[in-house]
């Protein structure tokens, strides 16, 4: 039996990955909600997807039983909300970062799937989306670098501002910076680490350029420092990509062992080969540029099999939950609130 | 004139290239005491400069009216005791890094330099020897990236565990690791930022590792983070070079700015380009790549002429002293002393 899911929340253009992902991974588009905040997005989801039925009434989705899954890219303070409707409902949810921004929704979330037996899933990209970083993964697990010592993720993002909706430039809508970008590296860190838990040895952020923004108090830099018994991350992450840089970003990681290391250029390689998602392996015998665009990541289709066999093998429900308490704990940390 | 200098400290290979950069901008060596804790640096410096005095009497040099100059890469923990002496004796002195590795030394220093009006300097990497750090430098000036926003440094470090010294792995004799390599990252902090002063917003010191080394407590792990009115500077510092990489470590800079942001592959371009001293530049039209290796960096020249001139064009000493006393607090930070 195909596995079919919904659509609702279409306000940021991540949704588009995660519906062709899912399509990817075998499951069947039932329909998409066409209301959104982002008018660029409702175009650009209709020229992608111009076969899948578009719903105006909301509840047509949401009340389906034969849909078992809700996809979401609400507005990021919605989403919670939005998760526990569904689930109440019977479905699934697998919503864009940040799922959760507020301790009390983290709250909510945790007793409505322990009431339902629904899973809550967010997508972190270093573990659904990048081959780079599934292949660091692999290297690290077979003791390529030997023990782990440390990781280093940077995250610049394009700000894009004359596209970008009103929930954006708000930290109580988008989540605040360090929750929205930086769950990801937060679950890379814990990924790699094997672990659920780290403390946050620092916090930060930063109002560096406030004359770039419509407001007055966007964050455009954010920085944690996470430790726990296997190893020390350090996350960076911001708004200033430059127009000159081929892509929306620079992402980079620099893994540290006791016996070589690993530097990922995910987005793409300055000045230098095509393409992204290059890795570049140095051990106590060699260096060497590892390429890794291309080689097909396993999560989404991991992901699609849970839902139907009631497993956790693309992430733990108590993995996900752990990315978004240390979030939510380093934003608190930062602003001291 | 030409100015004389003499060396006495050859505990550090260090020595070398601060000889032979003296006697490159133009400087005579009157001779070099012989006596040192490290052989391998004594048959070093004797293959390399055959020509120059071998002097086992230290008084001789110390002593003599004509030597202008006191270089010394001795024991780091003993370079400020050597420094007064030779001030007290009317010269100036030029050490390797750390300069000073304490607070009290750092005190005395500062009192004996007041008193003699003779320079104390510090030779820090980035500003004497990286021709890249130096084009980064002018870019950043320039305005090329805009306003700063963060500096992100990592030194990694070959730990070569046969050839060293016993001072080598104690942090009483070494300094500590944040002051021993991270005061390199601070100048270039400070100077990139045109400040005296930072906050020191973290600092961490680990032994991950102690299986690799003679002793159970050697530091192999620092990170510091510093803020001022200008930036953000993270910085990274540790022994974990594999033997696989063709150099003793693959350090980096990477400088963000609102408009724009540089990388620096100081010492090679990972299964890449050839040499070291790589720049990047990428900007609101372009990405380019900038190499510098080989471009000369005026520094020695200028402290040359420092010393005849009693200017302090290539390193004031005020900005010298913050840099020492920075790493330190940065220390007691991390170790809570």
């Amino acid at each position: 039996m195909t596995l079919r899911f919904a659509v609702i929340g279409i306000d940021h253009r991540h949704v588009y990955e995660l519906t062709q992902h899912l399509i990817d991974a075998g499951m069947e588009c039932a329909g998409w909600w066409n209301v959104t905040t982002n008018p660029h997005v409702l175009d650009g989801f209709r020229k992608r997807f111009p076969y899948l039925p578009e719903v105006a009434e909301r509840a047509r989705l949401m009340d389906d039983p034969t849909i078992t899954l809700i996809v979401t890219a609400a507005i990021p303070s919605e989403r919670a909300s939005l998760a526990i409707e569904a689930m109440r409902r019977g479905k699934d949810v697998l919503a864009d970062k940040p799922g959760i921004t507020t301790q009390a929704d983290l709250a909510s979330v945790r007793s409505v799937v322990a009431e339902t037996g629904r899973f809550f899933a967010v997508v972190f990209g270093e573990r659904f989306q990048s081959p780079a970083s599934a292949r660091a993964r692999a290297l690290v697990q077979q003791g390529a670098i030997g023990r782990l010592v440390s990781t280093t993720t940077m995250a610049p993002h394009r700000l894009n501002r004359a596209t970008r909706p009103d929930w954006f430039w708000d930290a109580r809508t988008n989540g605040s910076i360090l929750v929205d970008i930086g769950c990801h590296q937060i679950d890379a860190f814990l990924h790699l680490t094997g672990r659920t838990d780290a403390e946050i040895v620092h916090a930060a952020i930063r109002t560096v350029a406030p004359e770039r923004t419509p407001v007055t108090d966007f964050q455009d830099w954010g920085e944690m420092i996470l430790r726990n018994d296997v190893a020390t991350g350090t996350m960076q992450m911001h708004w200033f990509t430059p127009d000159g840089l081929a892509d929306w970003g620079d992402g980079r990681a620099f893994i540290v062992g006791t016996e070589g290391y690993i530097e990922l250029r995910k987005n793409l390689d300055l000045a230098g080969r095509d393409g992204g998602q290059h890795l570049f392996l140095v051990t106590n015998t060699k260096t060497e540029h590892i390429p890794c665009a291309g080689v097909p990541v396993a999560t989404f289709q991991a992901f699609a099999n849970d839902l139907r066999d009631r497993t956790q093998t693309a992430m733990t429900q108590e993995h996900c939950f752990a990315v978004c308490r240390l979030a939510l704990e380093a934003e608190e940390k930062a602003t001291g609130g």
